[in-house]
């Protein structure tokens, strides 16, 4: 039985439904711009499609780090011209409120109990390509219950770049094989597992990046895979020593 | 009246009774090694006395950053010898175990009360000089209930350099004077104060440095001073706005 002492979490899509969570803020968003001809899940799709673009400069030192709420403002501004809107139109204001929708994405129903369950057995933490701000105002608005918070800005880097992975078992002294990568993502799986850590799929409708093939059903062989947390927690505490 | 975003805590002394769960195991340490003609106390007090000088060497670039288990491990084992033991007749299981002790030190009986009280409020986290795996193992011991956890070993640096207090803020997206740290040392809330932050000292016992002229009065004049850490929820739910 292999032992595992730490467990990381992909936040966006994985822990959070972030499609639907900014789909609904982008939809208050249009009502208080009093914008009526513009659909909000495709909005909301494409901007949160321009997201892996946007990190890929990063990624490839193209440009300097920056967080994500930089590059959400920037893509944010991009998409609503897009979609006809003038961006220097709309209040400041409204602009930063929607960009902060980032920092209160609603967790899927089973995150909180899930995460509850791995952590007594585990050290638990998120991580994301949110900074940590974006992670710790997430945890309170979700009432996730991190053990601690690990934010891209700790690493200046977006994954799947080997520096996150590496960097955070660095940070919690934890071998790489004896952490695991809890995420819906395949590309984040294939960049953990490269690094050494154990993975794990978590199969999440409406998850994943609207700018990739939708929803292709996962083809990587992880070491678990599971319908929600709940059952990854189970799944777990059978199969894995402490 | 002030707003205050971010709450920081100094830890050893502070929110854990450092000097008193050191001595308990040193005494139990000398117990299973079979040494009666030590003084617990006086090594623990010798141990812990000697952390300051070995973070010093960090501080003023005599050596690279280096983890405060390691830095425990050395002073360990020079106190030790001190004591007339030979570190080297020891098991290395029984060295080792007593240098995790710092993993598991116990809180104040109101530390646990307090900090969940200050959460309800503001963005709490530990900034000590332990390091992110030592504060996640004492907050899952002691149960306490940090946002996140913000270790030496992401600054690569000890307090009271100003990368420490300037680095935290930053990671939290807060501007210094609406963040505050709680420490029971005045070197500590000196070196916040200088960065910009707001200070609160609360009063311990036995908390101070044993390698320090021991227990002079706070003679600092901070924001804010309180005998526990409920006192202080209590005191800034008064005087402060989120």
């Amino acid at each position: 039985m292999p032992s595992i002492d730490v467990v990381f979490f992909d936040v966006l899509g994985t822990v959070v439904d972030w499609r639907g969570s900014i789909s609904a803020e982008v939809e208050k968003f249009l009502q208080t711009c009093h914008v009526s001809n513009v659909d909000a899940r495709a909005l909301a799709d494409a901007w949160v499609g321009r997201y892996d673009n946007a990190a890929e400069k990063v990624r490839n030192s193209s440009r300097p780090y920056v967080t994500l709420d930089v590059l959400n403002r920037e893509t944010l501004e991009a998409c609503i011209a897009e979609f006809g809107l003038e961006p220097s139109r709309i209040p400041n204001r409204e602009l930063e409120e929607l960009n902060r929708a980032w920092h209160r994405l609603k967790p899927w129903p089973d995150a909180v109990e899930g995460i509850t369950k791995l952590k007594e057995q585990f050290v638990v933490a998120p991580l994301s390509d949110g900074h940590t701000r974006m992670l710790v105002d997430l945890a309170k608005f979700a009432e996730l219950p991190w053990d601690t918070v690990l934010g891209a800005d700790v690493f200046k880097a977006y994954k799947p770049t080997p520096e996150v992975y590496i960097g955070a078992c660095n940070l919690l002294n934890v071998a790489p094989e004896k952490a695991m990568l809890v995420a819906a993502h395949d590309y984040d799986l294939a960049g953990a597992r490269q690094c050494g850590l154990k993975t794990a799929l978590v199969h999440r409708r409406n998850a994943a990046d609207p700018s990739k093939a939708s929803n292709i059903p996962s083809s990587g062989s992880w070491d678990f895979s599971a319908n929600d947390l709940g059952e990854l927690a189970k799944l777990l505490g059978q199969n894995l020593l402490r």
